[in-house]
């Protein structure tokens, strides 16, 4: 039999870790709302929309499992994930994740603080990856940036640099393999531990619109965005 | 006399040479409403909020003056701004605004097309520019970037940059004496010029409100935050 043509089976791991300390907020960030539910539920329901058939892997604090769950009922959310506790960074956290996930295929990775992204960014991170076994979504600096140079700054080329987001998707063996690697602060995303590992990683276009809620600005920009894209999508 | 305790004589110069390119749009970036005015008018407006003492400087593409004027009788707009010519670059704009300026003083460079500028943004400006001849606006960036490094990329540690807004103010002297340079490409904002010059620059903390107007997506999000600007100045 020729799988040649076959699809490859898809995965997401959507990784929570936040406990709210940045947001000088009690509740973690995933939990905050917008458009009148947490804004956890807004990301998992970006990828089940993209696809039904997509498992979804939510990696969650161990202690918010059950709070998540309720929240789940009290908001009638009845998408099926398959939850996985988290570790104690992002890393380990998406290595429990990938612990998930049997066979070969292909995972996107995604900030669980990111609830704008689009259908078209989720279809295109699946597309390159199954091209180049890698697919992390970008966007241009938009302004100016200097580098800190000992005690002075300098002015920097811009255009050389890429701001990076998620999802960031791979090849489930690439990716499996790199988080094989002894963990170090500098592994800020799935692109620098593939990287470590010795792969180049392929770059797309991301959106200005896919912002990380970090901030209680960006909440309050992310409620504002989110009616702006549910606007164009009536068009 | 001892003049030391004499406050600084202290302009802006706005530059607006937006010719709406970039926009998808006849209209040129600067003349797109906000909140029913053209945003030039906030950014105008935000100067003069500061201070009705300071000398506004607005440097506009030569045929641009008189719709300026018309937008101004339109709108009931009356603060007083010297009106100059642009030229065919930022750097020439600026340069042109220069010449408005008689003695010493301090020098605020301000993007026409960032209306979102606080009051306690132009004054640490004015601020730090005073001790120490430069004050140039800069936020942290939230996101993990990487380098286009020949056909690959690799990441950077983030920490090491910063994205560079305006206003960047100077002392008058440095400036123009900065800007009798030959003008060149990798010159792109008044920093990079004075740094050009041998001088260090200072850099103080920005705003993520303080945002640059250049796609549609911009002016929509701007409109939204200059709300939100306002509703926190009702408390």
């Amino acid at each position: 039999m020729n799988n040649s043509l076959m699809p490859e089976k898809r995965f997401a791991i959507i990784v929570a870790g936040g406990r709210g300390n940045r947001m000088n907020n009690e509740m973690p960030k995933q939990f905050l709302e917008i458009a009148g539910r947490p804004l956890l539920m807004h990301t998992v329901e970006a990828f089940y929309k993209f696809s039904p058939d997509l498992s979804i892997i939510l990696v969650l604090p161990e202690d918010q499992i059950d709070y998540w769950s309720i929240l789940c009922q009290n908001h009638g959310f009845n998408i099926p994930v398959h939850i996985q506790k988290g570790g104690k960074s992002r890393f380990q956290s998406v290595r429990n994740g990938l612990k998930s996930i049997d066979g070969e295929g292909l995972v996107a990775v995604h900030d669980g603080v990111r609830p704008l992204v689009s259908n078209e960014l989720i279809a295109a991170s699946f597309l390159i990856a199954a091209m180049h076994g890698s697919a992390v979504a970008a966007v241009r600096l938009k302004e100016s940036i200097r580098i800190i140079d000992k005690d002075s700054t300098r002015a920097v080329d811009r255009a050389r640099f890429r701001v990076i987001q998620t999802p960031q998707t791979f090849k489930v063996s690439l990716l499996k393999k790199a988080y094989e690697i002894e963990e170090d602060e500098s592994m800020t995303d799935d692109a620098s531990v593939v990287e470590r590992a010795g792969h180049k990683i392929s770059l797309f276009e991301g959106s200005y619109f896919n912002i990380k809620i970090t901030t209680p600005e960006d909440l309050w920009m992310a409620e504002k965005l989110f009616g702006y894209q549910n606007k164009e999508n009536d068009y």
